[in-house]
């Protein structure tokens, strides 16, 4: 049986799904979100077939484990992927890093924006967040685009709840990067309690931020995943062409950065080797 | 002298530079920024022709006023123009709004990002704070142009350094467009006093906000006002392409929605037709 390290046949949405290291809320939220994308895009969606080692991996020292999810969409869907994401990372104060996220990437048959969710938590009473749907055009160039999916959407309308919160701050990517790439109506914040609330964290994720994610998914979904925009061939050039950097940045700042940082080089390179096959740059 | 009132001779400068309703700290600052910019740029700037009655403006009740100042630039400037204004308008409640704002524009013969302050103040405790350097292009597709001029500039450690105060929180403008205009760098604050804390306003704008305002003039002025990029044919058509929407979408949203408000139809119109022609929008 020793070929079967090299190819097990495992199911591969296993390891990504256990979300083993995260609170109820968020698992429930993050599971809830994929169910959303899996269920409305069916069987254009292809199984996950990225190589066993990449699905799931750690470090030498087992102190961190991490996993990726990849389906890509058949050649007639408007979606070219999803990505799911999550990384555990034990710290030497006891504690421990949580990074979860899911990711959706259109065609540049459509000029319809991405969606984007990414928790990060280093300790139990602080997390920060980041809900979008990253524009795919430069919205001042474009404002009739921002306001179909941005003014007449009225997403902002859940970043101005969230904020009502006490236990809510803005929050500044220190990528001036990713700032640049998500949209005006972007959830950036920082959720702290007060020492020892554990449970309002928990509260906040299935009271407040679940349903948000889960408005935001639909609209997504209903609005961006499923009409191909009819684009032509200039605008296809330009999409395929801003799509192609923002993807090439995407991974050098954001798991380009923390994959070798938490788990060394050699892992790093495979991992995010076979990543960049799926982003294609 | 019948005549007077449509042709007199006076000091273009005169109403504007007075800024006759703000707190010292406030005139100050606006008053050495256009001090810094005239100065860099000398015999460059034109002098400001505007009619008398835009470049100073009252409503018919007498409760709010305005002026308007710009100064366009020689053909072989890489400066287009410099727009200056204020506004105060008397509120029933017996405090003001005042609105003074800096803005300068460059030519499509140059990339770099033009320059925006404005201060907007309903109460004598608090503040509304814009001060920027607008990307003129695309900072997704053209990352290099993020590094040069928001990454290299370590623009962001003066956000930074203001946020600290524990009287400065983020601001969101209300209007998506303007979120998408400005730049990942850009200060977005509301500063408050508690009441009655009226010098602390002042402190702030004297001790914390003028000498980065001095510092951020003083990187437009050296890298952006100064050096013609040699842009080529396509950059130029693109340029040009996104500061027309620019400034149409700016006036539409900024002054095109205050003036009518609160100086009523008729005056709206000659001072915004006037500004639509320095625009050429």
């Amino acid at each position: 049986l020793s070929s079967s390290s090299s190819s097990p046949r495992m199911d591969p949405q296993t390891k990504f799904m256990e979300f083993p290291h995260v609170s109820a809320p968020i698992r429930d939220l993050m599971l809830g979100l994929v169910s959303s994308v899996e269920t409305h895009l069916g069987s254009s969606l292809l199984p996950c077939s990225l190589p066993p080692d990449v699905q799931y991996y750690q470090n030498p020292n087992g102190n961190a484990e991490g996993t990726v999810f990849v389906r890509s969409a058949i050649p007639s869907s408007p979606v070219d992927f999803i990505l799911g994401s999550w990384i555990n990372c034990k710290l030497p104060s006891g504690g421990a890093l949580n990074i979860a996220s899911l990711s959706t990437y259109l065609k540049p048959s459509t000029n319809a924006p991405n969606f984007l969710i990414e928790v990060i938590q280093s300790t139990p009473t602080s997390l920060v967040l980041i809900l979008d749907m990253p524009p795919r055009k430069d919205l001042v160039l474009y404002p009739e685009y921002l306001k179909t999916f941005y003014e007449d959407t009225e997403l902002d309308r859940h970043r101005q709840l969230l904020e009502k919160l006490p236990e809510v701050t803005p929050y500044s990517s220190p990528s001036l990067y990713i700032r640049a790439l998500i949209s005006p109506t972007a959830i950036l914040v920082r959720i702290e309690a007060e020492a020892g609330e554990i449970t309002r964290i928990d509260e906040i994720i299935r009271d407040n931020l679940s349903p948000i994610a889960n408005e935001m998914i639909e609209v997504w979904l209903s609005l961006c995943a499923s009409v191909d925009k009819e684009v032509g061939e200039a605008e296809m050039a330009y999409l395929e062409k801003r799509d192609l950097i923002t993807k090439t940045k995407t991974i050098e700042i954001d798991l380009g950065t923390n994959i070798p940082r938490l788990f060394g080089q050699e892992i790093a390179d495979r991992v995010l080797g076979v990543l960049r096959g799926v982003f294609n740059v």
